[in-house]
């Protein structure tokens, strides 16, 4: 087991990856603040889990909530779905949320935990790669309205983050590759040395070796927690938004193929790609590490290329996204491998080169 | 116009207390940190302040939202509602919250400002006396669920708040004297100066003298932000808990007779007699206080006694309210006038000789 500590004076907390964490009431019981605990998890995720999950909660109050899956579910209606299952057990302000399963489940118990009595404790168990890597820590918590996503909800820190990787041995291969997408991310913006530690170790991530899956969770999670503790609040200009880096060309995506069609991490994949294009068109990336980043995203069994939507739809949607600033479009870009920036003076006529890709052959 | 400043490090600012404010573009308009002006109001409030609230944000992109007056507002479901209204205007993590109204219109909009976009600037501008003397200062929001009043919701600091003293003329009798039970309690449990000016001058205030009015909202604002500054979250044993004088018996009052019986002012008032007599019998407390407390309530035309709903319930609720811990009822009391303190020892006999004042004569 690994550990690390996301530090934020009082809302410090740490983030522990291993194996079998989930079947460990020490790591399960040590720092929750009172005995009564809410499980949020789904119809996926419960099967798998919820069992060991309670057994190593053993002799605390323990209830649970196991809600549909999938992003629809991310929504006010479902959140007082959880309000209902606090209010029935008479769970109070020392009582703890515990959000086991990915990115969705994480969102919308992570919230619920901010508004109960004000705030309640949460510990995040992610149960997907994903979520592992990224969602799970940062205290960034939502649920989605009709006007889109995310647009509801708090910042709240987690007393604890727990990424058992057993847990990735049950995930479906498409999710498992789409969490990938945000790994490679990781390496191509922020770190070099994940980056060739993921060009040699893909055929055993690939695999799920658990070693190697716990090195490379640990190493996103340490990478992550850096970016946060620099920057909790995602402020302007910040260096929070560096984690966006493929995720402005991935949003579109994902809205043009309406949620559901393209997983997040496959969209991310795509991305990144463009980003890199793009970034090479500009000059900060020479065209070698652009063949790298493809060269890894395409052996992870991801898309390189943004479905055939049409490169106005694109373009449409990712000026409707909320990164934009006083009309300026922003985007983070590669500036070689394992460093990125955001820039807001992106020619018009390169970024058109870049979104032809999305147009109908 | 008074100023002062709740001072929370990076959370901290000013609370303006005097005439006109809200036809002062400069008092309204200094503060927002962009253009865009969402002002949540209601339906009694509405036709008397709004058209000048609108004029004095002439200019920026302002919209309004009016919700039904009333306790039943403080729903999940309103709040839906404002952030459609956020969703359908386009309005960005820039924006700001305008809460103009009683306790319900603050709490509520100020919730919405906590979630939107994780966290958006919230203006308070409250229109009654007890929302000026308390709910707009410290930063609790909340909504009701069916299991309970203020079960969900936020710590959200406001970016400033605008107590508006000409808002006071426009309020109705019986809501104007419950919002003095209020200001009654900062006298009897924090300030013996306070209460000392409260029996000379309650005539002017009763005839709503604007600078009797001004100088005693100021006081109040001023108790509540230092005990706000010193206790920011209601921390176990914290000094916020002492703001809750008298409460333990008006929410137990307030829930005996159906919310909307009695105006929480009212249930106030009522709990601090309880609570002076109490005091009395636990020796903390002497007659000639207790006596001066009973009469400056009974001035102010507040009751001085709960309503004949038996003490049985009354007990019943007072063991339900949360601030029941390991199952101690804790409740604070007046130690003289101008001081109070959290007690955890009061002998359940003399509990049973207070509660009797609601049992049917």
């Amino acid at each position: 087991m690994r550990a690390l500590t996301v530090s934020l004076g009082s809302r410090s907390y740490p983030v522990l990856v291993g194996r079998g964490l989930l079947n460990s009431p020490e790591a399960l019981a040590e720092f929750l603040p009172g005995r009564q605990v809410l499980i949020v998890t789904n119809e996926v995720v419960a099967p798998l889990w919820l069992r060991h999950v309670r057994r190593s909660l053993d002799g605390l109050e323990v209830a649970s909530v196991v809600l549909p899956d999938g992003e629809e579910t991310k929504t006010l209606e479902t959140l007082a779905d959880v309000f209902d299952a606090l209010a029935e057990h008479g769970f109070h302000r020392d009582c703890t949320v515990l959000a086991l399963g990915g990115g969705v489940v994480g969102d919308l118990a992570g919230f619920a935990a901010a508004c109960w009595h004000r705030g309640v404790a949460c510990v995040q168990a992610p149960t997907t790669l994903l979520a592992q890597v990224d969602a799970a820590i940062g205290g960034k918590t939502a649920v989605n309205v009709t006007a889109g996503k995310n647009l509801v909800g708090a910042f709240h820190q987690p007393l604890c983050v727990l990424a058992d990787i057993s847990t990735l041995s049950t995930l479906g291969e498409r999710e498992f590759r789409a969490g990938l997408g945000e790994v490679i991310k990781y390496g191509v913006g922020l770190d070099a040395g994940l980056f060739e530690w993921l060009e040699e170790t893909l055929p055993a991530l690939l695999e799920r070796d658990p070693a190697t899956l716990e090195e490379t969770v640990y190493w996103c999670c340490a990478l992550k927690s850096r970016i946060v503790v620099r920057d909790e609040r995602e402020s302007e200009g910040g260096q929070r938004a560096l984690l966006n880096l493929g995720h402005s060309f991935a949003h579109a995506i994902e809205s043009a193929t309406g949620y559901g069609g393209w997983l997040h991490g496959e969209a991310v994949a795509a991305g990144l790609v463009m980003a890199s294009r793009l970034a090479v068109d500009l000059g900060t990336l020479d065209g070698a590490d652009a063949g790298r980043i493809e060269a890894l995203i395409a052996a992870a069994g991801l898309p390189v290329a943004p479905p055939p939507v049409g490169s106005g739809l694109l373009r449409e949607y990712m000026h409707r996204d909320k990164k934009i600033i006083a009309g300026r479009l922003r985007l983070v870009l590669p500036l070689g491998i394992g460093r990125s920036a955001l820039r807001d003076d992106v020619p018009a006529p390169l970024l058109d080169a870049c979104l032809a890709a999305a147009d109908p052959r």
